[in-house]
């Protein structure tokens, strides 16, 4: 049952530019991924991502386990969606607008990335 | 010179309802600060803030110490405000109109209450 925030993702123009402005603005901020359509950046503790319009809408997303999001879709009576890097999620609305995913990183590149280290 | 991620703040147009909405999605969640105007939540690691229109900005938020806060606010010719809980800060805004704020809890009565424990 264990929720554990994961990312706050925004909708930008240009993803380098946001790129850019947020590794300048953060001292010691990384970038995890990028790309022409979508990027991660570390910064001060928080996980940044950039889509493009169209990609997906901006959320706040909380990671668990597969389990737990099967459960949650369930709930919700939603399907999930296989991402490129082998994360898996679904997106609900929160208040005003804001949306949110619920995701499992368990068996995505990040986890073999990490098991790899 | 250290940037510790702080909040995602939300515009809404009903604090009750946004922590209502939070506190049922995210297992474990803690109501840290409410009342009608300004709420905090904390879910699953992440430190949601609650507002209603016309008080702030929807924003991301960035801890920094006193003299970070000076320095940064000279940088971006920017004056910082002093806010009700003792915090002060100053927002800039980032790519594709999300807000930013630079935040210090030196003195706050955050800090204070840290203390008392």
């Amino acid at each position: 049952m264990d929720w554990t925030f994961d990312h706050i993702a925004q909708v930008v123009p240009d993803i380098a530019a946001a790129v850019a402005f947020y590794t300048d603005l953060v001292p010691g901020s990384t970038v995890l991924y990028q790309d022409a359509t979508w990027a991660f950046v570390e910064a001060g503790g928080a996980k940044l991502a950039f889509v493009v319009r169209d990609e997906h809408p901006g959320h706040l997303a909380w990671r668990v386990s597969r389990d737990e999001l099967t459960r949650q879709a369930v709930k919700y009576g939603k399907e999930t969606k296989l991402h490129r890097d082998g994360t898996e999620s679904f997106y609900i609305d929160g208040p005003c607008g804001q949306h949110i995913e619920i995701i499992t990183f368990e068996g995505s590149k990040w986890e073999l990335e990490a098991s790899d280290e």
